[in-house]
């Protein structure tokens, strides 16, 4: 890769931070949102830790058996089950699991104010002009089209992920099989990322353009192996891997700074943040492939796991490849240029890795006739073109498609965790949001809520938030406004559990693990939910979109 | 997909049972390996899921408040700490952790019986003639190519894939958020998977040969989601994910009979066993592609994570096309044509889903010069030319390579299990193992010990067992016989963990998570660890290989 030049360009992970705040915030963020005090469970899983850490010949049988003793046997104090999975919170089944039963009320009187752009017609309301629909999508394609537009790196991200791997010992927490990661794999690992030369690229590097030809993930660290901030516990060991950042949708610009010594892994910059993908995955753009790329309106995807089919090579078709073998798969939120209706660009990677753009159609879907009704309901399409109407309906109506899905923290399994789900959410109606939850409660008109009760942060809500396109947000957590549900405000939101406090003073989790309609009180009915932890006491902020 | 004809062929799965029994000898196989016993933690965890699977309406606050006092608050009874993270045993201090210091004292009077095809030179000792090795390597092919040979499908292991998506809502297990599969998520899944089209297939189907492009997972179902049989318990909840069958090297040979509605999916024959696969994984093998690939002399990788990067296109070369660019990964016990040294043939997948042969050489490895010593040594090589002469210090050379690895379940996170070791292990020496550990250990001469006390079968081993040739198994476990280490049975074996017995008659775990050299007796030192669940107890058999 050659790489020149220099100047300051924040990423949307990294503009605010510098890398070692970034690193606390993210694992506040981690435990915050997983509702963890750190303080409470650390000495137990320190002293943990540290004994697995003895070398073995250190351990000799007397200590073992202390161990043992002390820690290990399921003594209550030792022991507590942190995950609760087998209850609920009244919220779940006191609001409906759909946002069209909001969308149709929206408007009503007893719902309290309502905004529009024109007449008030329920759940068809129009939320955004479409004047400014259209300013919307300018930034949504500047914003997406970012990594192919910049010119040098954000020197305070890469350093976050040169950090990453400059771990010492005792901070690379636990690995797959629930032990610390061992000396031998983490120095593999580090030695494969080549960080000298990483460094000489951060003083003066130009990038190579480039882009996903798959749903890949994000990682903070070049291998698939996990991270966990210790072997288990409440919100602490899997699924949440520290290495994990993001989900990346087939179809994402990509700019290239630095690969592995093995060629296996690409440190990127991607319109979610910095991180490696998987080499494979990824194939170079270039100036031919990124204008035709530009050139094509945008469409979004708002349907999950819709396949991709070859339809042809380039514009002028390629008899010679046989049609119809699959490409890809593309999700609620995935971004391609379709240049007409029914087909999309998707780049491939040719053998000698540069991108190809094919034209693709949609496996196992039919296009409704023209007499259908169908064919006037752009959301019964695989994908619609960008930006879709904004109006409670449609988003309900696309929101309603994730609800119930499992909670993935940073994409795990192909699934979404909060912020990502906003993310696709809005994605259709060219409404780009950053990544990260603090970042997502930045990008709008955002109305402070520090300093009031709970009261009067709900009061505050009904009063100026804007139903389905408002975005909830407390440090760790963020979830859509959808309105008001007899009487109380409704939040749409991909949530891991409500925090528990156990006997001892161990934190616990009543695991939800999906995506649900909730009040902000969920869990208040409990007597191990604490009062002054429930999500409204947490809630900071709101953030009208599009303002 | 065209699909004609049928024949009765086993796969290395499925010869020996019904879908039935083969599913339940997996799933005891799972509890036996991880030591649960299934009958103690059950009443509990039907209660839990019983109670979580209730509909959300009918949870009353009365319902949910009796639920959290009697299961979920953490009272000692409901909830032990299955797994023991922090100890270590005996064994793993008193083994050296090196095959090579085993291999050295091959022969030697006080190491019991040696076996050799010429003279005794320890580590150096021949354990396999030139002749015999030849024969062994005849057979790996024809069971490597099988899937390009076979003819028909094996409906017995295909009717197991059937009856996976046809489990009933209590059978389903749980997800990736704890919680049990939802109806929903299981429907799509199943819907996509269309059974009435694989149900016709199984009458008369003839299968596509592709092959895998890269390294890729075989799952017992068409989904990344995880499928374990509880949330959490010793050996039970995550990483064991059910739907995980065994990780495929890239260049793995496949026989295609049926696809998934969105076209994510192929069900496939691998050597490994029957399964679905990433449909980008995978590309056709024409028969011009099958026929050089069959042509060239193989190779096996005798190190992890060696990167391919791009030579030529085919043996012409192709001038077009930039060379260096980075194609796939290879692990120890990739195989892959080499048609001269320090290159290799790799199957890349072209625009239109054909295979097309690609020339690699190694990323980040330079050919030793020819006046270095190195030449001479095969073993430093990424690749070794099939096959490998069988000496104690080869086997522990490339064995050694894969200690102190993470446990990896069914190939988990890249990782590998008890029985993918020892299969990653012998192909180099051309001796081909299938990849579960019931039927590795039919792969050879075997001898039962049945019977026989600990001592007995200690007594066995070192009078009939031939060290670094003979695996050493038991139902759902299987190592290496390494020969002996201060008068015990030394075995070399990835392993998650040792069986305990805890507080309340539950089991637990004491965690190994990891490739080691032990006696059959490891954690007999401990308190919490019962003399009749010692390995030794549960030893049935050793099996000599290529005899």
């Amino acid at each position: 890769m050659t790489i020149f030049g220099r100047n300051r360009e924040s990423s949307s992970r990294s503009a605010e931070f510098p890398p070692h705040a970034q690193r606390e915030a993210a694992r506040a963020r981690l435990l915050w949102e997983q509702g963890v005090s750190p303080a409470l469970s650390r000495p137990l899983s320190t002293a943990l830790r540290k004994a697995s850490r003895l070398p073995a010949v250190l351990l000799s049988p007397a200590l073992a058996a202390f161990l043992a003793a002390s820690l290990l046997l399921p003594g209550c104090a030792a022991s507590p089950r942190h995950e609760n999975l087998s209850a609920s919170v009244a919220d779940v089944r006191d609001f409906p699991q759909s946002l069209e039963t909001l969308a149709s009320l929206y408007g009503r009187p007893e719902q309290g104010r309502a905004w529009s752009n024109g007449p008030l017609r329920g759940a068809e309301t129009v939320l955004r002009s479409h004047e400014d629909a259209r300013l919307d999508m300018a930034r949504f394609r500047r914003s997406f089209f970012e990594p192919w537009d910049s010119t040098a790196l954000d020197s305070e991200a890469v350093q976050g992920l040169v950090d990453e791997l400059e771990r010492g010992p005792e901070e690379r927490g636990f690995a797959s099989n629930m032990h610390p990661w061992s000396e031998a794999a983490w120095r593999k690992m580090a030695d494969n990322a080549d960080l000298p030369k990483l460094k000489r690229v951060m003083r003066r590097g130009l990038p190579l353009r480039a882009v996903t030809v798959r749903a890949t993930d994000l990682r903070a660290a070049p291998s698939m192996e996990p991270r966990f901030s210790a072997a288990q516990g409440a919100g602490r060991g899997w699924p949440f891997d520290l290495f994990q950042y993001s989900r990346l949708h087939a179809g994402s610009p990509l700019a290239v700074y630095h690969k592995t010594r093995d060629g296996a892994w690409l440190l990127v910059q991607s319109s979610a943040a910095w991180g490696w993908v998987r080499a494979e995955d990824a194939a170079s753009a270039g100036a031919e492939f990124r204008s035709r790329w530009r050139k094509a309106p945008l469409c979004a995807f708002v349907h999950d796991g819709v396949g991709l089919k070859f339809k042809a090579l380039g514009s002028s078709g390629s008899p010679a490849i046989r049609p119809g073998s699959y490409l890809a798969s593309a999700d609620i939120g995935t971004v391609l240029p379709m240049p007409r209706d029914g087909e999309v660009l998707l780049p491939m990677r040719g053998l000698d890795g540069e991108a190809y753009a094919v034209t693709a159609s949609f496996a196992d879907w039919e296009a409704p006739s023209r007499r259908s009704p169908e064919l006037y309901d752009q959301l019964s399409r695989p994908a619609v073109r960008m930006p879709l109407l904004l109006t409670p309906g449609n988003v309900a109506r696309v929101g309603d498609r994730m609800m119930g899905q499992p909670y993935g923290w940073g994409g795990l399994y192909g699934n979404r965790d909060c912020s990502a789900m906003m993310r696709d959410l809005f994605a259709p109606f060219g409404i780009g949001l950053p990544r990260n939850s603090s970042k997502q409660a930045m990008a709008g008109e955002r109305v402070s809520l520090e300093g009031l009760s709970a009261e009067g942060k709900e009061k505050a809500l009904f009063e100026k938030a804007r139903p389905f396109r408002t975005l909830i947000w407390m440090p760790g957590h963020i979830g859509l406004y959808a309105g008001q549900w007899q009487g109380r405000a409704a939040m749409f939101h991909n949530m891991w559990g409500v925090r528990l406090s156990l006997a001892g003073g161990e934190e616990g989790r009543l695991v939800i693990g999906r995506a649900v309609l909730t009040g902000l009180r969920p869990g208040e009915e409990r007597a191990d939910v604490d009062e002054e932890r429930l999500l409204i006491e947490r809630v900071k902020a709101f953030t009208v979109l599009g303002e």
